[in-house]
């Protein structure tokens, strides 16, 4: 792919701001990137193997990746220093920071609202990924900005390898609050039920727990400013949630209720839709049982490598006060044939995923 | 591994019942696999290979691996057959079932109840597989059993590749209310709303969500039984959770409160046990920019060694057609001042957490 864009300065180099700065720069575009705290502009530098040389040409467009508060503030800087700001905004609410935004100087068709679906529930430029956005939608709302602002921000979704959706702020507003902000209040909420709990109670915990509740570890700060600046679509939401609680509380011990519970939730499960064609991860995994002691992680590595084989991904499992773990690792399906030959004639209890 | 038992019986030819089947014929053990329902049976059957010959001598031990209402029923029948019969039972609640076998002719000390925590969100003997209790935790409630049979009921367990956790009935009872039932209600009740909302709106629908209601597609008529069989443990924790709700409703205006309401959901994450003894994470992260080719990972592992530090846990995060990736190490606190110092001596770029 060629681009037109030329040079993009990027303020914020968290998850979002320096995944986009990745993927930009692996397409060939100049990328500036900038964040008020020097640890988080240091790592997002050496991941992107920056010199740290100042660019001397003007960006063609401004991405803002800060939370949505500082949204205006960081325009009214950027605005000193480049009179002919054009800006794009990537944050996960859009009517507020659009009404802040009308309140400065900037023009309105200068400023496009967007959202890549993509986020992660760590954060930090040490959890950006080049190919955060590939095969992801990215919400744009451009209704009344200026054309060749519109075109740029086009581009910056297809180099990232977005999938361009149009909404109005409100429709996006409305849609976020149920599919993003409502299953993070209610992962927050079960995860807070553990607090107090009785420690043993949690050893038995599985992936269920695990999962319902990963987004739980989202970034408070962050969080607090989507959450009560999407009140208004997101209230209905939690109000229609409770009465359903309040009815399961009054059901528990008839069955039949708890069934047509557990339907319901199946019904809107189904109602999900599958990946919006973007690419998929396609990795055979290899669970892999060891003794949990030192110098078997190090053992099984070295094994993979004497094979030439690449690990895309790698988790290691611990089982509570046992001697034994679990290390799972991920391979293309071609490496995985190798590698679970090798391993299994090496000694190791290596299991296949299905 | 060779086992004393030669023949077990499994009642209940589901996901548990065909897993447990499977693990225990691979360890040489004669498994007979009955099902009510002539499809599960046949399924499982094949599953294993069987001529569905019968086996002519009487088993050692009986899994019932049944819905929990079914137990005590599937108990009488058995009885008929083998007025010897010694059961292991598999379900998710504990109390309710073993008051059910105490009215049936069965000897109590004869009944040992124990759960292996490895479900999985479909079921079906389609979705058996032999690892499926590798290294997970299988409790047991041994007390009052008899020994020989508490003797089996173990080696079960360890021939399926399990870790044994005793608990009393009443433990298990609470802790499964907090780490099993209550997130599965959560999760129903949150993808419940998904029903009767617009289509486009879940089109942008992202990993968050799809965690979060992953297990929202459990099997209806089983959970009924669970949740409804377990309701005084799981009350007390739905009516907490619903305290906080109606909170979160009152204060979602409010950023200090919904930091607070995401801090206190993290902090609660934060004591889900990944790790031995299940001791809260108390990890120091590492994260370390490297060139993106063979031989890094290898080379960083061995300086870890070197130091003589245990790594706690290991994520790979690395973007196609990106010259450099991210290694993010997990070391005690202590473990991790050592390590990060040497290997910023020997030149690697090295970024604490915050």
């Amino acid at each position: 792919m060629t681009s037109s864009l030329t040079h993009i300065r990027i303020v914020g180099a968290g998850l979002i701001g320096t995944s986009i700065a990745l993927a930009l720069r692996a397409q060939g575009v100049i990328v500036t990137l900038c964040d008020s705290d020097p640890r988080a502009q240091s790592l997002a530098r050496d991941l992107m193997g920056d010199s740290g040389a100042e660019v001397s040409t003007m960006e063609d467009l401004c991405i803002i990746a800060t939370p949505p508060k500082a949204i205006a503030e960081v325009i009214e800087i950027e605005l000193k220093r480049n009179p002919e700001l054009r800006v794009m905004d990537v944050s996960s609410i859009k009517t507020k920071p659009l009404l802040d935004v009308s309140k400065t100087a900037l023009s309105i068709t200068s400023f496009a609202p967007t959202h890549p679906m993509a986020g992660r529930e760590v954060s930090g430029p040490e959890s950006a990924r080049g190919d955060l956005f590939q095969g992801r939608p990215w919400i744009l709302s451009l209704d009344g900005v200026d054309q060749s602002l519109a075109a740029m921000v086009k581009e910056v979704v297809d180099l990232c390898g977005g999938i361009a959706i149009n909404r109005t702020v409100d429709e996006h507003d409305r849609a976020v609050a149920l599919v993003s902000h409502l299953p993070q209040i209610v992962a927050s909420l079960l995860a807070s039920q553990l607090n107090g709990s009785q420690g043993s109670d949690l050893e038995i915990a599985g992936a269920g727990l695990r999962d319902t509740t990963r987004i739980a570890e989202s970034d408070a700060e962050l969080w607090a400013q989507i959450l009560a600046g999407n009140s208004p679509a997101l209230r209905p939401l939690l109000i229609s949630l409770q009465n359903d609680l309040s009815k399961a509380i009054a059901n528990l011990d008839d069955p039949t209720a708890m069934a047509e519970l557990i339907t319901q939730g199946r019904r809107g499960r189904a109602l999900i839709p599958g990946k919006h064609g973007g690419q998929q991860r396609n990795y055979t995994y290899l669970a892999i049982v060891i003794d949990d002691k030192p110098g078997q992680l190090a053992a099984i590595i070295e094994a993979c490598a004497s094979v030439h084989v690449n690990i895309e991904d790698l988790a290691i499992e611990h089982t509570p006060g046992q001697q034994t773990g679990l290390i799972t690792l991920a391979f293309s399906p071609h490496d995985s044939v190798i590698v679970a030959s090798h391993l299994e004639k090496e000694g190791w209890k290596v299991h296949p995923s299905r």
